[in-house]
């Protein structure tokens, strides 16, 4: 009932992820009332971005040039490495302004119900990178099965080598009350109790 | 800490209605993941709506020509005109598939607090159309305070011309329970109940 140029710009949103029909239509709305040069502008942000933006031949994470920002800076720890799924935890521990050390970015976890097997993700550049300056290892996977199973697996795979592999600590979150942590939470934060 | 490109999309995304930074940096990895050819396809979209979607001449329904769809269709009564405050709400009304009249978009509602007076609608086009042929009008405003508003300022407005003017009822929605409606739309459904 919309005019067809209106529906194909509804449908295109709704590529995005978990766009559904009502929030398609708010956006291509949006479209619509939107200035001639902010519409430009926001086409071009997409192909430029689509253009430039790779993955860091080093550490897989978002950049425009052969290195990303990290590997690129000279002052990081060269000896320590934090193994991520994406790009996203990458900024999630940047802003932490704790870690100094590089990055992996494995691009996924390993996931067998989903078909993601270890060698769809970036382990073999990893390892790679492990038998140069790497003393250290930081297993920062997300805390789901897939993302545990992706960490138990690395961390077997690399306890073969000469190299201390940890694991981002599990416990309550801070400002978190204990009697809204599952119990899974609550008995991973008593086995890590750290003595005062 | 993003590439700038990437950093840029992201802003971009996040001036879309009710979009923060996570659901940006979302929508932004996808277009990232998207085939060249899709992204090309969405982009042309957003020229194409952009450039062909107007509102129609008469009753400011989105169409692509001088006349909407809704307009051009001789089988419609003309006699009859619902107003309402966007072309979602036309959308909504012609699925019933129970309304064969005309309709009149606002393109807003009067909202003294969001500054939107009379006078920024197209309610002198309306007066405009009730000169002619139109002898019945229902005001399909939303049940908000500013739809409310809107309703009555025309209901007097039209109330002084020889056109029957009516109201969507208001009630419990179809399927809804009696102890999970508000007072007022309670209040609202018996003051219009319907004899068997």
């Amino acid at each position: 009932m919309y005019p067809t140029s209106f529906q194909k710009l509804i449908d295109a949103f709704r590529k995005l992820p978990q766009v559904g029909t009502k929030v398609a239509e708010r956006y291509a709305y949006a479209v619509l009332a939107m200035e001639e040069q902010e519409v430009q502008h926001y086409i071009n942000a997409i192909i430029i971005a689509k253009s430039k933006v790779k993955p860091c031949t080093i550490c897989f994470h978002l950049c425009e040039d052969e290195k990303c920002t990290i590997c690129s800076d000279q002052s990081r720890n060269k000896e320590l490495v934090c193994i991520v799924n994406s790009s996203r935890d990458v900024i999630a521990m940047e802003n932490t302004q704790q870690y100094t050390g590089l990055y992996h970015v494995l691009q996924g976890e390993i996931s067998p119900a989903k078909g993601i097997m270890p060698e769809d993700l970036t382990i073999k550049e990893l390892l790679n990178r492990l038998e140069q300056e790497v003393k250290e290892v930081i297993i920062a996977t997300n805390s789901t099965v897939d993302g545990e199973t992706t960490a138990l697996y690395l961390s077997k795979l690399i306890g073969t080598k000469n190299i201390t592999v940890s694991r981002l600590a599990h416990g309550i979150p801070m400002g978190g009350q204990l009697d809204y942590a599952d119990e899974l939470t609550l008995a991973k934060a008593l086995e890590g109790r750290i003595k005062y």
